[in-house]
């Protein structure tokens, strides 16, 4: 998926409510010809985000089309409500799509080559719906290889969801890479399927194939690279998402484990009435599910801190973070990974 | 499911490696009129497993329903070769059954109702193949409900897969009722599900939908009974199924914890690679893991004496069982689960 000339849908939501959608703008190899948001169409989106390759943001894709002198390869579904359905709201957007011989490719829990007319359409035009939340079938149990594999392993795991470990997961291997080291990102989740162009969305699999669906992953890139960097999912005290957190953790076997949270969250996001824990708890819950399986440690960690004030209150919440994990530590967007790379490396791990 | 007139399949595998069959045989309320086994038809039920209902062995289904008088409302599948594939030599006695008109039970992998000769067939005759570890299409994730559930909820984890959860569950369950306890087992397994007659098979939902496939069980049940006690499934550091042993904890939110284990086993079975942590490890990760969900306790010990020579030696093992965990214990097959119970009312729980 990746190198694709293509044009993001985020109707309604673009920026603030478009994770998908900043996820492939900032860390995908895609060349981002347009932006579909029917709200503010006319913007650039330089006008919302300044970080990013500048595009027109268009109210269709027959716009997006003549914007990009009909240059598209793909669409991409950068938004997901609630429920992961489908707005009726996009359909004629991909339907224009697919009729311009545009695939469509997708992280919604509804997979669109389930739906009957869509299917049909890509059909007539040979194009393909590619639904990155669907398994593969040929997912099976963990055999326990993840062990063996060559490459030191570093997992992104959280005090939370929505805390940005997918972001701390892509930043550390862009500073790695900095660096020298030849490192490489293990997606788990949709954007970062739709980023990387390739991996097991964690979350769809058979529970009993949670592991396995890492493990798999691991093994056919560890003899590849010196560093894989497993995005996390949950968090391992999670009321609802727990059994995905814990089955990566075993699954990826990791040699070194960055800790991700989100200054200020007292509370499990969406489960108000659960409380997170102290932090000293999640380390050693953490180092203690994974020693009986592989030994790891908190290496460094990853403080999210989009909802301090300013960068001075910002470093202080860093450093207070950093403190209270007893090892280095940085906002991956603030800051840049590069203090969590040296605590990857001071524990010994990337090195060839 | 449960009053039924039944014939069990077990060919080539009855007693020792028919763990299905022998669990519907010990605590499902279906009444077993025949076994399939070619290799031992002819022998009777009591020839090689002295506590349960006698019913013959026969060759095949037809000489089964002659042996019933015609009697029979299903034939159930009571083995699992690896893989959970369907072995061809059972298609005929398949076959034999659904022309009968008997609905056939399964809880193999492979789908009944998705192979094609035998759904049509299944619905010439008008019966039902039904496949127990196929989810309910409306699960969906956890929503936290489970803290609210007015019954008591005992959850039994291990220190391994195959070690006697389902077992110490069903026993715990029926040594409860003895005592006046209004108690209900919850199941999350196949063969739980075949003995209880309902259920979600948990290692075989979505990842993400771990934790909710418990809920929905728990809600349904929670205020017709004072103590429900969930099967459990793994254990919390399987390299394989911890995912499934994780999301059933945070899920059932339990109130107290039954350890079980097998005697003398000393690593993960079939992982062989991996050692077992000590006992006082499990008591600390499994109480660790709950308690910023919903704090629990190890409040009495199973263990599976079943490799152990003789009756002395397993009331010692038992003994020192016990001692680790500082609870009581029981081996709840040879003893019954009347100490189990105790732990349990003695922490306060299954009383109205």
């Amino acid at each position: 998926m990746t190198d694709e000339r293509i044009v993001i849908l985020a109707h309604e939501k673009f920026p603030d409510r478009a994770k998908t959608a900043l996820g492939v703008m900032r860390y995908g190899d895609q060349d981002v010809r347009a932006v579909l948001d029917r709200d503010t169409a006319g913007d650039s989106v330089s006008d919302h985000v300044p970080d990013v390759a500048d595009a027109p943001v268009v109210a269709s894709f027959d716009d997006a089309l003549a914007a990009a002198d009909g240059d598209v390869d793909a669409l991409y579904i950068g938004i997901s409500p609630i429920g992961g359905e489908f707005d009726e709201s996009w359909r004629d957007d991909v339907e224009a799509a697919i009729e311009a011989g545009c695939d469509v490719v997708s992280g919604l829990h509804y997979f669109l080559n389930e739906d009957a007319e869509l299917a049909a359409l890509a059909d007539e035009h040979g194009v393909d719906l590619v639904d990155v939340r669907e398994p593969a079938d040929d997912l099976t149990v963990a055999s326990g290889a993840s062990r063996d594999v060559a490459a030191d392993v570093v997992l992104t795991v959280g005090t939370d969801c929505s805390v940005g470990k997918m972001t701390a997961s892509l930043e550390i291997v862009a500073a790695a890479r900095e660096r020298g080291i030849d490192a490489a990102f293990v997606p788990t989740g949709q954007t970062g399927i739709m980023i990387a162009g390739w991996g097991n969305p964690i979350d769809r699999v058979v529970s009993d194939f949670t592991a396995g669906a890492v493990e798999e992953m691991l093994v056919e890139l560890g003899d590849d690279h010196d560093l894989l960097v497993v995005e996390g999912q949950g968090s391992i005290v999670h009321p609802a998402y727990s059994a995905v957190t814990c089955g990566i953790l075993h699954g990826a076997m990791p040699d070194g484990l960055v800790l991700c949270h989100a200054a200020g969250r007292e509370a499990v996001h969406g489960y108000e009435s659960f409380s997170l824990p102290p932090l000293a708890d999640y380390v050693d819950l953490y180092e203690g599910l994974a020693a009986p399986v592989n030994e790891s440690r908190v290496v460094a960690g990853a403080l999210n801190t989009k909802d301090v004030a300013d960068d001075t209150a910002a470093a202080n919440a860093v450093g207070e973070f950093a403190d209270a994990l007893g090892t280095p530590a940085a906002d991956p967007v603030r800051d840049g990974a590069d203090r969590i790379v040296d605590g990857i490396v001071d524990a010994g791990l990337g090195a060839e």
